[in-house]
């Protein structure tokens, strides 16, 4: 039995964006399944002690340029949105609450919220904003506003949040596949050999 | 008539090695030449106000084993040597002292350079070093030792490094292909298809 990919990625992350729309046929070729993992960047530049890539002068620039050409690279709608990036903690406690009730609908919504944020420039770090996709999808807009301040949602959200830094996760994408980590979505094409061969 | 690209590069940069094996194939391969531009990350970070990545906490573990993961990939013998990172200063002055004389000599120094620190783990921020390898190429010694601290030497480096750092330079390798930039040897896949297709 082949284990599941685990894939973690910042909803404010244009390369976690544009990897959530190809880790699951990737997977799926391979005959994996895809844990999905939203997390905060904040929490890792944090410990680093750096800012996020995109404040970083000269850096800044050349990312804004490569988010767009590699979204066209690999085929995928996107636009930079405005305000970015943003804060993601509504987002993630709204796919953690989810999660725990029904795993596939918070894979879904996590579609959903990076689709708002990235194809239609939806400001994701408005909870109200959060709570609206989660409705669209059938979520009970109170029900769903409620968790999103309730202690047990953050605490879970924390937990999930410290264990992708204890394992090492440095960046949004990153995948880690049979205890071996790729960082980006520039390693899809390792990933798609050490899939293929078991590793290299 | 097509434009060379510019391949910008530090010689303690993994990524930039890597690029250096691979670089000439591609651009040959797509009816183009290769003009060499080593030049000193350190001036960069400075700008940016960071540490080099390998310092920092949790990145640097992670691309410890991306170095050597990616050089299989790429089909590259590489070592990770010791010390590492290292100051490329002399590096840089013996290429550009050479190449105002002996061009293409000077592109066949930075890859023995290169070889020897990624090789050979010879320790290439040590100027006896450098004035080594440049002699085992057929340079006077005597006269290499002396470019290595003459002002013309260093004030023609600093002058490169300046204009890569003008022109965006934000990484290593960093390659220029009719103006559009491309960081990382993990683009090398973007940049094969915008030289078959003249961009997308």
């Amino acid at each position: 039995m082949k284990q599941p990919i685990d894939f973690y990625f910042d909803f404010t992350s244009p390369y976690g964006f544009i990897a959530s729309r190809r880790i699951e046929a990737l997977a799926a070729k391979h005959g994996r399944t895809v844990n999905w993992h939203p997390m905060l960047l904040g929490a890792v530049f944090k410990l680093e002690g750096v800012q996020p890539p995109v404040s970083v002068p000269i850096k800044g620039e050349y990312l804004k340029r490569d988010f767009e050409r590699s979204a066209r690279f690999h085929g995928v709608a996107y636009r930079t949105p405005s305000p970015f990036p943003v804060a993601t903690v509504a987002a993630c406690r709204a796919y953690y609450w989810l999660a725990q009730k029904e795993p596939a609908k918070a894979v879904a919504l996590a579609k959903a919220l990076y689709g708002a944020y990235f194809e239609k420039g939806t400001d994701i770090s408005d909870v109200e904003n959060v709570v609206k996709i989660g409705a669209s999808m059938g979520c009970d807009a109170g029900e769903l506003r409620a968790a999103l301040g309730d202690q047990a949602v953050k605490d879970k959200t924390r937990a999930e949040v410290d264990a992708a830094v204890a394992r090492g996760v440095c960046g949004s994408p990153y995948v880690v596949i049979d205890d071996e980590p790729f960082w980006g979505v520039d390693r899809f094409d390792q990933m798609e050999r050490w899939l293929a061969t078991g590793g290299f």
